[in-house]
């Protein structure tokens, strides 16, 4: 998988901040990667960048339509296609974070072959996996875990792995579509079939040395109904010796679903390092990473304050603080 | 999918009982579809049915050929090619439920244009699928769970849907290959892109009649490093009413995994009633299903007698016992 940049990044009708998860993580994490933005009138979401047509992209020099954004089913929109057809048209590679692949439409297709441009479905794992074995590998794993899906797992990672680095040698691994659009490798995890999750995790991280950290992006919550499969799998393949884990302070359900509440911070932590010790009896929480976007810095120290003192853990906001706290944990073991 | 019965079951070069489970499951539970079974010569296993050649099983009438064992990685051997080419050559259907697809092997799919014939992959879910909700549905529905795979869920689920039927309307889901062919329909749960596997349950068993059992065949087990995550979506797209916690006498490591320790029953029953209830507060075991095969009918009764004093719940081997105890359990509900 080769990707083209620098990209121009369509939010289509995008309504809802999360919905934009994609873009928005380029930007945060690698802005250098994308000069602009195309959304449809619809969209109520910016990432900030400037809004360009697929011509004047072109102009720029623009490589890549990235398609900056997600739904629940993953399926890709009867009304994002006019722009697809058109940045093929334009001689753009098209890179895809979506379940349903672009591969799979004989009409794309079909154009991208006459334009002589890639349709890359990052989200749709190219490796052959074996099941999982749960034995020991060497060198050291991190892994992040959630009360909920969307709670900051990547860029708390991404946070640790950017400080982590310049003590010890490391490796942002990536298990979604947006970590792998910043590394630039990795494996979507929740695409990878059932029988395999534990098996992929393993072979996205395999032996090391031994002070070399895989700090393991992650998916979902054990907590989920949809999603706690694949956070289980996730789990159990990434054999971590740290966890992180990651909460949103005042999200009132569990992401989506409107009846299901969100389950505490105690229970989360308990939950999963029962789970986690099935394959590494060691694992050990280092710290809590709360999103604090709702409050004011104030309210965000005395949060993440509060919870330091209840779990006996350091407690940031890795947007707002320094993971420093973390960081010295990590290294201690 | 329609399958073409009868079957010649193909065991290719297996050594192992728990590699034929497809074959035998058909024997055992659906005897008048399967007229003889073909191994090579190497193959150290039967289901006690004739050794029929392709031409003798054509010649009495088979329709398909049955792929009738497993391997871990879920591959089609090298080995077992000359007798898929030879069967449809002589005009059979094949049937595999191995995760490798024949349809992805163009060799295959050639020469069974050129016949007439249809591969029919059943492990390949060709259904659309989306995300689990967790939203209550009407009707009830009873799982199978166990301290390992392989440890007697699909018997446990056919012997109780068998006896339940006397009683209440109910039906077999089968998660699983060989619960397919013997049901005629299911999805084959640990091919589901992993993302869905708790919304492929949801489709699988949906909203019924309120006297309505599911009775849903169980995968995997939670404590098994590589399919812990579709057990536990699974046990999540299920919110099963009832539980059966199915268990095999003397096993002493998880299946395929040598140094994997077995968990015990009560702890086994814990971890999955704590999760069940994520997505069905009111979930509750209703029963113990031992495979006592490695033990003489004193020993089995001994063993049964006493997990039932230690959980206070009915505890049969389904093989040996009637399951009259747990269906007045289910009935109860």
């Amino acid at each position: 998988m080769k990707l083209q940049s620098p990209y121009l990044l369509f939010l289509g009708d995008a309504r809802d901040p999360f919905a934009i998860k994609l873009a928005r993580g380029v930007v945060d994490w690698r802005p250098e990667l994308a000069i602009g933005e195309y959304s449809l009138p619809e969209c109520q979401i910016t990432t900030g960048l400037k809004q360009l047509s697929i011509s004047q992209a072109k102009a720029q020099g623009a490589k890549s339509l990235v398609l900056g954004l997600a739904n629940s089913g993953g399926t890709i929109q009867e009304n994002w296609i006019t722009t697809i057809r058109a940045a093929i048209a334009a001689g753009f590679d098209i890179i895809s974070g979506m379940h349903q692949a672009l591969n799979a439409m004989p009409e794309l297709v079909a154009l991208a072959k006459e334009h002589g441009v890639t349709l890359n479905d990052i989200r749709h794992p190219k490796q052959h996996f074996t099941t999982g074995t749960g034995e020991p590998r060497s060198g050291k794993r991190l892994l992040a875990v959630g009360t909920d899906c969307s709670a900051g797992k990547m860029y708390t990672t991404l946070a640790i792995q950017r400080e982590l680095a310049k003590l010890r040698p490391c490796t942002f691994r990536a298990t979604g579509q947006t970590g792998i659009l910043i590394a630039g490798e990795g494996v979507a995890i929740d695409c990878v079939v059932a029988d395999f999750i534990s098996g992929a995790v393993e072979s996205l991280s395999p032996d090391n040395a031994d002070d070399h950290w895989d700090i393991i992006e992650g998916q979902g919550s054990l907590f989920h109904p949809a999603f706690a499969g694949v956070s289980l799998g996730l789990l159990h393949g990434a054999q971590a010796d740290a966890l992180v884990l990651c909460h949103v302070e005042g999200r009132a359900s569990m992401r989506g679903l409107a009846n299901q509440p969100l389950p505490d911070i105690a229970t989360t932590m308990a939950v999963n390092l029962q789970a986690a010790r099935l394959t590494n009896p060691n694992a050990k929480f280092v710290g809590i990473s709360v999103n604090t976007s709702s409050l004011d810095d104030t309210a965000a120290q005395a949060i993440c304050d509060k919870y330091a003192a209840e779990h006996n853990l350091p407690a940031v906001d890795p947007l707002r603080h320094s993971v420093a706290p973390i960081i010295e944990n990590i290294c201690a073991i």
